[in-house]
């Protein structure tokens, strides 16, 4: 794959104006999904916050872990339970997932970070105040199933003044120091808010927001909050789709300049989301 | 307990010119033992450290944990094996190891000290790549027990200097991103030295080091480095307190101006030893 | 007096959460009376405003200095009046009040403290302007005798910052360059409204407002500036004291946080109203 | 030309790095021959600084001016003469190489660079003393053709610290202030030692230096100086390309980290040669 | 010449407190007229400009230059053509009188004031786009006569605060990089407001403002910008001093502190304008 | 007295480079004599030292105070006793000759600069720990009369940094606490060695050093050090200058650039000694 000079020099001239634009901007990543699972995504995306952060922009992960949670609570006989997708977490079970996500998977993402040249430091919500929770409101008893009460970003204002690249297990704390479970899309769209970032991507295992479910080529780019309601009517915007268009509506009410579903399953999505004129996936805009 | 305002001012005059002398200084304090395990103590310890802060010192805990990962060994089925005194640590041991420290030890610490009004921030050995470490050389075979190769305070000096007191749970990361199991007391005094830190402070289950073992008035309140070998030779350092006597000469040898073995059994035995005149426990002097 | 560890850990952790309340914080003192009479008591006062200025805190000091200029007065045949308890003071009298507070007392109070370890510098009304004043309003014809017209608190300010414990002899400075004779509670109120200090204590030859004069036991611990004028009325705050409380109302007028009258002539009062949760002595709030 | 989504990302992971590594650094730029003459390589050359500015670059252009120097001579009635390659300049002709170069072609260029974006500001030697000059030595009478004699950088550092794109014309200025006209290769190599950039590009007329001058394909991509003599020797570097490499080695031995000799006819030929791996051109290195 | 030790100090005492005023404040200067022609008065303003610079202040300099671009344009066989005062500027006449200004005029200022020890940078207004301008308005067709739309004064801010001396060349740049001739006075005014400059001085032919226009001595010394319209109408303003005033009152309107129409023929008529009590010329007031 | 505008303009542009030589400039003036006692002379120099300090010298002034410390010590019948033209100083003599000092001449000269415009601020060697002394080495018993042990500068530099000019009463500090008078002459060339001075000037009753006694035109401008003992022997050199060209050569050996012996009783000698290029009175030059 040698490509000619004016080749190269076009992808450069539309490249470098980005590289501008966004030097010193912070950019939280919800990072979960397909590309939590495959080797080959997982090193893709890693390399790409480590270029980021290369060039000057400030990348602040968060992270998912389901299927490592479910594999632990299995080989401790305990059987995992879910209500409306959440799982329902008694204080065992608590204890179980903040020892996988913090102790686990959190450690082995700063790990990688680390060995392809970033200096990643992992954080849960206890670290700093960072995610003051409490219990998820609703009807269904979960347990200690959490909601964000308030974030407090100075512990991640000063590690990426100091040039670390933060990476957030989604674990809350409650007013008596209790842990609390809470989704990681939601986290990641109250922590953009909170940062007044200017990019939020949440990495999906679909193309974005499809016009026609069965037609990849029907994508919509673009998606203005007041067209939501419609899109959700028409059933275009469904399922899991909608918490997630929802957490992008939460970052852009908190100051956030854009949001961004993009798919997870593209080698270097991020990359391309951010360097090129045309992007990738569904931009959620005000 | 009331005191006259004769006892009180006595205690102030005594106290206030220590205050100064720490204004800005960094210790570090290895936390572990009984002041682990009971509640009351525990407390105590979180109290004397969120203190210490409040007036301007800057504490740096590490913490052990080794009877939460002997139970959750035996809740996984493995069982424990301890070669002079060391867990020998297979692949899926270090991940538990690693899954109760970092996630759930170290975490517990952090909330305690936040709830009584600290700012702490967990860390282990990866983050900011802080302990670089390497297999423990030695003709036994413990699996992944590591020694320290290298410390990169940075990420600790970052937090200090925000204000922030730094939690630190003993896993060192290898040259492939593995991870390794080292001894606390250890981490502390090469941490303390790569600080170069103004104190090292460690917690045992006994007075200090005593003449006669059987008599608690014997205590000696210095010991010169270079009596070491001859009380070693005498049986007066002996056992357990050998390898804490090294990681003292190794924090002196890399410029902490002084090194404690003190008591954790005696509540606040911290503030006993950084605000009287007469400290506590035995100091290690060059 | 040997205090157990227990009894020397509660003071400490009484003591310390306000060595950090009061950090970089200014008090301003009115030292006179007995305390400025009695050796030990002088003493006393001077090792306590090191051991503030030690622990972070910024003290002031303003002095006044009556048996001494009498003494001056006499020695050169001068023969001292007073009316309504002011000095009567003529050109002649103003040099040697002048010559008695700036050129002997102020500089053996600076003396004394730099020998106990503080770094002090003088200061009477005319350096930097500190203090203009004006003669002072009413019927009677006193003189020289001054009323504050205009701190200039940019002096007390530079040295402060730069670690130094000014001491300020009560001489203000009128328009033509001559010299005013003020009364060092005024000044001392006066100047802690200026610097927007935190406290301003007032040292006095009493227990503080006494309920029943007779009685030391019916002390007053805090009293509000509402409830001023009825005890006026009732008599419990008469004669010397109503100047004083004058002082400390124009003090909180002036955006000082806290005003108190304490007993001089306990050793250490200072200590003791500052790292006590009792106190000494009364509290003028707002 | 639509590349694949792997096509773009490759190209960015390449360059990306190259970003980071060449941020704050300073890039001086010859600029002149064909890439003068046409238009679109005018603007490509102007758009190609412009691009290093916007990503963090430190640009600044050196030009020449020759063809327009000779047609304002000849509508002025005077003939231009050589000798040995270097204008002959009498006190008339300098009087117009100045206007020329100073007055029309720096300022076309200033304008041009400000049109696309940057912000860029036109100097000549005696600007700040630039560049301070003296009568070429040597046997052959050239008049006001000059060498640099000292560079003052401190104006160029003033401009690009906040953000200016400098662009020079070659003209040093002497003892008395009077004009030089000195070749803008030297000037440019002088410039980037003085400077301590870290790399210093020729724009050239020939794809660099070729082993066998008749095939293009035969270019020697990098050139050490040790080896420089032999090259001459055997008449690889010959002609017009000797003072180049000359030019070259004189800024390596100023501190400047690497240089160039480029293609000017290819276009954006300096984009390719800073966020390529494999450049473009002939490098010549220590 | 030698004057008393009386008469200096008197002088000094005069002088000095201007001083003070001056420090740090920007003033525009408008040279042209006699003073340009004359060497030494030429000289004299160049070491005005030095002093001043010497002391604090931070002089810029606007010229113009009229008679050397008629010359060059005769030597190029154009005819120089004048309506209503103004040159009339075709396409080529603009090239030379760019030409002339900033290649030939504006650099031999900056040499000569180097020469004298200051350090002065040559600007025209493309240099960081200093001068925006558009074709002037009005019946008259004059070709590339321009006026001033919008003044960048970053670059002048950035020369004076790293201790250049600015010097500007009348040239405007327009919307597509084109230039404009532009009235020197006028640019002066402009510049003098962008810089919220605290004086403006436009040296002239005159001695200023003259009641009687053939008695010298009806100078008047100061002039309140309400009264002008009665001046003009009484034939005291009239002719060129008309533009000048005009300039004055929209200096005077952006916010500069004081304008001044001094006598350029009068050796040092700066110095002794802004050193003495009595100035020179006529000051033009709000 | 009205100067022509040649004149000014001469003593404008010779007196202006020394306002820049001088900007920044610390200058410690020995204040005494003749011109303390005359109210004309002594408005003069707070005169020249508010414009010093106007146009940005940073004067620091010492002051003696002989009489009015005798007349004092007779309105308190003490008989004043000279050995050697040394005050004897018993216990009684110190109090009144700090009293004088400090808290009358000390604090009328702030109060006049004051007045003037300046900012000063009184201190003795006390304040600060400014002047360390101890007993006054020597076969004479002179009681309190002291010499200087160390000058601890830091306060005289906290306040010229702020703006202020300090005024210094030449007592020094003993171990005790106890005070010690010193020679001015001697305390202003130590102060102006440990503040590294630029210049020490010391205002005398006579022309400056003659070599003729008699003859006023016989002044010598300049003194080398080397040259003293040669010029003593002569004679030339005698009586009180001796201990002031002492003061100059230990100022020297400090690194005070120049040291001067002028006038004092020639109304704003100061000024004249800065600010013309001939200088008044002897300078004493390494």
């Amino acid at each position: 794959m040698e490509l000619s000079a004016l080749e190269k020099t076009s992808i450069l001239i539309e490249a470098l104006p980005y590289i501008r634009e966004f030097y010193g901007k912070t950019v939280v990543i919800k990072y979960g999904g397909h590309a939590m699972q495959s080797c080959e995504l997982k090193r893709a995306v890693m390399q790409d916050v480590v270029l980021m952060h290369l060039v000057g922009m400030r990348p602040v992960l968060v992270h998912g872990g389901g299927p490592e949670i479910t594999q632990m609570m299995e080989r401790l006989g305990k059987k995992p339970e879910f209500i409306q997708g959440q799982r329902v977490t008694d204080a065992e079970t608590m204890e179980i997932v903040e020892m996988v996500l913090v102790g686990k998977i959190n450690k082995e993402i700063v790990a990688e970070i680390n060995r392809l040249g970033g200096r990643a430091v992992g954080l849960c919500g206890k670290d700093g105040m960072l995610i003051e929770a409490e219990k998820q409101s609703g009807d269904v008893e979960l347990g200690f199933v959490g909601q964000v009460r308030r974030i407090n970003p100075g512990i991640i204002e000063t590690l990426i003044a100091e040039g670390y690249i933060p990476v957030v297990a989604p674990i809350g704390v409650g007013p008596e120091g209790e842990s609390y479970n809470i989704n990681a899309d939601y986290v990641a769209g109250e922590l953009a808010a909170a940062l007044k970032a200017h990019k939020l991507v949440l990495l999906t295992d679909v193309e974005g927001i499809l016009a026609d479910k069965k037609d990849p080529s029907s994508l919509l780019s673009a998606v203005e909050v007041t067209r939501v309601p419609e899109l959700i009517e028409a059933g275009i915007i469904s399922g899991g789709m909608i918490p997630k268009v929802q957490c992008c509506i939460r970052a852009l009410e908190g100051g956030v300049a854009r949001t961004h579903i993009i798919d997870g399953r593209v080698p270097h999505s991020i990359l391309l989301e951010i360097f090129t004129d045309k992007g990738i996936g569904t931009m959620v805009v005000p």
